[in-house]
């Protein structure tokens, strides 16, 4: 979908505890070129970014986002972001949004190159119809990742737990699934243990109980997992966090794959054989993603 | 450095054999906004480059970086770059080098998100001065790739023999070395191989012969390791592409990361141990690259 509305963020100290952060904001028109060709962001995928699900103008789960975003910016050495400033960017741009559902891009760059300090912006823009695929599901292939389960910790300078700029791979591997005739991907590590997909987290259903990859394994903290799983909780479910092997995910009783603007996706098919779903399950985790949180 | 020139290109259809291509390029103030920020480049690392030395207005290699970005382009499923096109934008742009070296930098990005075409550029800067580092060397330390030796053959979507524009985890791992006191990385497997540095190639002397690690391996293939084999073997030496390990870099009789900027820097340590250098041919090495070809 063509963005609507981008805010330039001239990025406040972490410490700067002003009320008002509007005067560092500057909006901008969409269709106007507002990057320098020395942008680190454009040159080497160089910054991390949230994307943030907006219903009927109100952003979901932007104190997860805006946490994950700090962590990130942590990964990468970025200098903190200063989470008011960003809280209020987020405000100003999902006013901004469309009725109906919308998506909220965050993005903290590097900046430009020898430049003094990180670029930051935000956007909105109505997200695509993902009704259909909420009902119907997604088939799903699984893709090595080419790294072992150890690698996040062993290798922190891979980024393995943060959101960066640098998605070449994980758009790689959804032209992959397509090309193998799927809508997905969900990444395996090379000693054979589920990961996540290149832009959402997996649960699995294992008879009562809901499991997700543990993050430790070297994948990122799905903020819409962690809300799936808090209401999971509150409706006397049990939730784990666990080492899956890809035989856990073709076993499972149900699975989803869940990010903050498709939501919860059932899947269907894993490497062309069928998996089971719970519709009713799926509608009712999809009704409360939709809800204001 | 700042960059001193941008151009701005519309990509051509790689059939398209008009002689002249000046009309589809539009010089740019480099410090003006040139990009939207709906930019995939920028949003995703989504894109592939080359970065070219030019040494007073002369651009070196032309023909290996024409042909890698086109292979970049193949393994990361963008349209075919036009190289005539890409060959007469890099000689506008060299032509606007400062005297001395100067590095052209060529981007081709996928484009604006859900946009018909990709966004293509070229730019130009004055080098950073290089002089002392070839003649002093650089430390480097090993760290892990995470990734094992097959991974690249294996996993196609990993994308490791693409030059793209996701280069945040090269960045990290510079970071890395920077901290634990060294100047450079070099990538090992998690099954010991050595690969190649974040932004260059790896060459030792073992004996008498050159070696450097195959690109089968999931590596880039170097433009100045090429150059420098060429140079090698047309001076009667012999040069191999091989499985290397860790430990054949640690007992090297010499070693240098080469690329097109820094060019031939002879390796002094590696992990804090000492490495034998051999500065006559390092000095040979860099006359040679700093010649035109």
């Amino acid at each position: 979908m063509a963005q609507r509305f981008a805010l330039m963020i001239a990025p406040a100290d972490a410490a700067d505890d002003r009320a008002d952060f509007r005067d560092t904001f500057t909006p901008m028109d969409v269709t106007a070129p507002a990057l320098s060709v020395g942008e680190l962001s454009t040159q080497r995928g160089d910054g991390v970014f949230e994307s943030i699900g907006v219903v009927d103008g109100h952003a979901n789960e932007v104190e997860a986002h805006v946490q994950r975003l700090a962590h990130s910016a942590r990964l990468c050495d970025l200098p903190a972001p200063n989470l008011a400033q960003w809280r209020q960017a987020i405000e100003v741009v999902a006013a901004q949004a469309p009725a109906g559902e919308a998506v909220v891009k965050l993005i903290l760059s590097r900046g430009v190159e020898h430049g003094p300090a990180p670029t930051a912006w935000a956007t909105v823009a109505a997200a695509p119809d993902f009704r259909a695929v909420r009902r119907n599901g997604i088939t799903v292939v699984t893709l090595d990742r080419g790294y072992d389960l150890g690698a996040g910790e062993r290798a922190p300078w891979l980024l393995l737990g943060a959101k960066t700029l640098s998605y070449a791979v994980n758009m790689a591997a959804l032209r992959e699934a397509r090309r193998r005739g799927a809508d997905d991907a969900i990444f395996v590590t090379r000693d054979g243990y589920v990961l996540e997909a290149p832009t959402a987290s997996l649960i699995i259903r294992a008879g009562g109980d809901f499991l997700t990859p543990a993050p430790a394994g070297g994948i990122l903290h799905g903020t819409t997992q962690l809300s799936v799983f808090e209401y999971l909780e509150s409706h006397g479910r049990t939730t784990r966090y666990e080492t899956l092997t890809a035989s856990d995910l073709t076993k499972a009783d149900a699975a989803w794959l869940v990010s903050s603007i498709r939501l919860a996706a059932p899947i269907t098919a894993v490497d062309g054989a069928p998996l089971a779903s719970d519709p009713d399950l799926t509608a009712e985790l999809n009704t409360f993603l939709l809800s204001p949180r």
